[in-house]
Formats: structure tokens, C-alpha cells, sequence
């Protein structure tokens, strides 16, 4: 089951000519989720041919314009694209007064509805679920409202092969029980042990978003034991203070933060513009956290799993 | 003296692999005038390498999403950027109420004083003027309130070598009566003959620019005379019953006001993503009109002068 980020942007405040604002899309069980939606993220979705009407729900954390300001041309190219499945967006309660202002000057009358649901920063949340996931909005620290967002698999029903319900001409009541690792007894008197014919299935995944905030440690549990964790490194340890006093993290304490929440992969991105080369950032954190890779436009990170 | 126009993005409604969507930079004697600011605008910027802090004037002709959703991420980048200049915007009344939300809701400062001075749609009217230049509106047909913007550069006084001041020795007072067309007549009894000793200066040139619109007549009034054309043909002629139903025009039609407002050339922009090939643009309207270029996105047209 595929469960991977691409990014489409992963530069700080103002888009330059190494970074696009921040964007990316989440991949779980192909479902897209978009989280953030900088200026110029539907030209990225066109780089990189991802089809814009596969997307159905967009998480945009605070509403800083790097992390926003490309959503109502989204949402309009969608319209003229011919939309008319439901649009599901979720941030800050003012991003609804942003949307329906720009719609209401040019006049515009979506094909599609458009539902709003409000984050909000005080506790996380279940803002989203389905089937096979769940998503949780959690409160970051910046200098406005801000929070991240968590994506979890649901675990999983025992797993039996093909060939395995055909060489035992498994009937459907039979598959369901053995799924619940329920042992079945046929009327012959056979006994189908779940416990032989069942796989167990991986364990369920989970990717947090944490961009932007300042570094404190309660973050830990909202994010604990996450695999992929993606977070904002704004500055090196040497603007320490720069960082604290913009709210905002260093590569150094994402990598703190990563080794605390037990995260097992860590993806660093929100880079400041005034750093020319995107390794001092790596350098920095791998001592403290090795299993470390830096953000970039274009690239997929495959969620990874944990082995027992 | 300089006085051209570079495109930043000449594509209609929606940005494509091909087009950005509109915006240009009017250099108007090393003065630099922007018009309109479609999503991506300031990544274009930085493509063409146009400094971003020397643009001082922004004209947005309506708020449909191409031609103004780059201008939040602009305006916050030129803060970001330490901009303490003015910077005077104008356009629509609604267009000051979407800058003031976007930088309520980021809780957004500017170290800058922004002017903004609204736009009318009902008449001619001077917007701008400095020693130079006078840059007027004027209004278009769209679906919603649309203007365009009239570039016209002020007379310029008699033209005097230099090479004239130092052989005749030409003190100041005289040079000033001399620029008027007056002669002057030394203490010596020596008369000075203007019209010998000045250059007749090139004729004032004009730029104007329409985007969008459909075609009608009394546009012609607007724009008579222009030396350079900026009008959109977002379709050709046999879509024509389509450009009028959503006020766009064909490359026909943009060719025919050329030729009705006695335009000297005709610069075709705003082109559907429907059409693959640019070029039928060019082959629709130069029959009509034959001083026709098309635009692209990195172009720089100079502003013609007129053959007398």
C-alpha cells in the first residue's frame, strides 16, 4: 500500500530561485492529501504531472502567504478545470473569509461545493477519517495560529493470500472470521487455524507535518513514535536566537525533536534563503539524528516501516 | 530614452506548462511600472533577473485570479526584503480589501507605506503623472469591472548638442530660452537662432494595454494613436461566438482595433491553453493588421517610434 510525500516546495518565506514556498502532496493507499498551498503550487503539480483533480482534501497549517497564498488559484483553475466533485479544505477559521472574499470579487460561482472545516490550536484534533486513515491536526508555536498535521494508518485485518483461499476453498463467512484471527470450524469437522493461514499485516504507518514552529518539547508527544517525520528547519544552530525569536527551529532541534518523539525517519525543510547550501543543514542534524534526508522539490519519500 | 515592455506571462485563465499567467514590467525612462500580477509573478522576476525593489508602481486592470494573485506574495516579499520605499498600487476598490485581509490574518506590518488609489470603470482618467510621463486608465468590456492603462510619454523640450553648448559657449539662461524655441539676442548684438541651433525632439510615444476585454468600438477613442498595442486574443475568430459570450476577444478582433485606433504595433497576448500552436494567433491577425508580434513570456518589445 503505497503511504508517501512528494514535495513540491520546501523554501522559507519567499519563493527564490532554489525554492518554491511550501507544498507537498501525501500519497496514502492513492488518495492525494495536499498539505500547504505556497504561491505557484499548481505550476509544481504540473511539473510533476500530478493530476490537480486527484486531490480532494487540502490541510494548510497558519497563514503565512508562503504557505497559502497559491490555494485560491488552485481552487480557481479546479473550477475552470471543470470540477465537480466535493473540495474538502481544513486550516484557520480566516482562510474561509480569504476565499470567499477572492471568489466574490471576480465573481466567481464554484461548479464543485467546497467544505471548510476550521482548525483549531489548542488541542489535537481528529479532523479527517476514513477507512484506512486518520488525520489529526496537533498545535505548533509561531508567531500566529499554526499547527501540523498527522497522518496515521489504521491497522490492518490479517492478511491471507490468494492461492491460500483457493487451496482451501475458503468461502467469504469462512475469510471474514480467520480476518479476526477467529479459528473456524467446518461442518466436515475441520479446524481452520487463523493463526497458520493468516499473515500478520505491517504495522500501521504514520507521517507528521510540523511547519513552522519553534522548537518545545510537548511537541514530542503529539507526534510520539511517528515514522516519517517532516520538520521546518528554518536556520542553522548558529541563528539560535534568530530562530527563537521569529518562531522558528533550527536544523539541530528538528533533529532533537526527531530523536525525542522517537520518530524513525527525519525530512528536513522550510529553509531560510540565506543559506546557500542545503547540506549545512544535514550536517548539522545527522550527528544528532542520523536517519536524516533533506527536502527538495520533486522529491518522494516513501513513508518507511518499522522493523520489529 | 527607454520605453519598453517586458511580458512576465501572457497566458489566459489558468497557468500552463506553456504560459504564466499576466504580467508585465513597463520601463519608462529607467522607471519600472508593473501591470497586472498573476500567480508567480515574483519567481518571474527573479527569472529575468528585474530587480524587484526598483518597481515602485503596480497597476492591476481587474480581479479575476490571473491578473492579481501574485500580488500578496509579491507586496510581503518586497517587506521581507527590507523595502521601506512607498509603493502605490492601483486597481479595483476590492483589491485594498483583499491586501488588507491577507496582512490582518498574517498579522503582517509593512515597513512600508503602501498607497493604493482606486480604479473607475466608467472613464478616461489620469492615474499617474511624474515630469516624464501620464499613465491614464480607461475602461474595457468584461465580465466584471476591467480597465486598461494608457502609457504616454509628456513632449519633450528642444534638444541641444553639447557639442553646440561648448562651440557657441552657451550659458544657462540662454540654453533655457533656447529649449523653448525662443531666440536670444546677446549683449554683443549676436542673435542666436533656435531653430538653427536645437534638434527637434523625437515625437512622445504611447503604450497601451488591454487585457481582457471584448471587441468594441468605442475602445478605439481610448487607445487612438498608440504606438504600441498590448490587446488580448484569448481566442481565434472561430471561437468567436465564445469570446463574446465570456467578454474575451479573437486575434481578429485585436487585430481590427489595431487598425481602427491606428495603432503603429500590435503585441497579441492572453492566449487560451485550448490552443497548442501560438503562431495561429500571428496567422489570424496579420492579414488585418501586419505589424504584429506575438508575446512570450521573456520578451522585451520597445515602444516604436512613428515615422514622420
Amino acid at each position: 500500500m503505497i503511504f508517501d510525500v512528494t514535495i513540491l516546495g520546501c523554501g522559507a518565506a519567499t519563493p527564490t530561485s532554489r525554492h518554491h514556498p511550501t507544498s507537498q502532496v501525501v500519497n496514502v493507499h492513492d488518495k492525494l492529501f495536499m498539505v500547504d498551498c505556497g504561491e505557484g503550487t499548481q505550476m509544481q503539480l504540473r511539473k510533476y504531472k500530478i493530476r490537480f483533480q486527484r486531490i480532494n482534501h487540502i490541510f494548510i497549517s497558519h497563514l503565512h502567504g508562503d504557505h497559502y497564498l497559491g490555494l485560491v488559484g488552485l481552487i480557481s483553475s479546479l473550477h475552470l478545470l471543470g470540477r465537480i466533485n466535493p473540495l474538502h479544505i481544513y486550516g484557520p477559521p480566516e482562510l474561509k473569509e480569504l476565499i470567499d472574499l477572492s471568489l466574490r470579487v471576480s465573481d466567481t460561482y464554484l461548479n464543485f461545493p467546497l467544505e471548510f472545516r476550521a482548525t483549531q490550536f489548542k488541542e489535537k484534533e481528529l479532523i479527517f477519517e476514513d477507512k484506512t486513515l486518520e488525520v489529526h491536526s496537533f498545535p505548533l508555536k509561531h508567531r500566529i495560529d499554526c499547527c501540523g498535521f498527522f497522518f496515521q494508518e489504521k491497522p490492518r485485518g490479517a492478511k491471507i493470500t490468494k492461492s491460500m483461499v483457493s487451496s482451501l476453498k475458503l468461502i467469504p463467512s469462512e475469510i471474514i472470521q480467520l480476518k479476526k484471527w477467529n479459528d473456524v470450524t467446518r461442518e466436515t469437522g475441520e479446524v481452520l487455524v487463523a493463526a497458520r493461514i493468516c499473515e500478520v499485516p505491517p504495522a500501521p504507518r504514520a507521517y507528521a507535518f510540523c511547519s513552522d514552529t519553534m522548537y518545545f518539547e510537548a511537541l514530542a508527544e503529539s507526534i510520539s513514535n511517528v515514522n516519517l517525520l517532516y520538520h521546518e528547519s528554518t536556520f542553522l544552530d548558529s541563528e539560535r536566537v534568530r530562530a527563537k525569536e521569529t518562531f522558528h527551529s533550527t536544523a539541530g532541534q528538528a533533529a532533537q525533536m526527531a530523536l525525542k518523539s522517537n520518530a524513525q525517519q527525519l525530512l528536513l525543510g522550510h529553509f531560510s534563503s540565506r543559506y546557500s547550501n542545503d547540506e549545512d543543514f544535514l550536517l548539522e542534524a545527522q550527528p544528532i539524528f542520523s536517519n536524516c534526508v533533506l527536502a527538495t522539490e520533486g522529491l518522494q519519500v516513501e513513508v518507511p516501516f518499522r522493523d520489529h
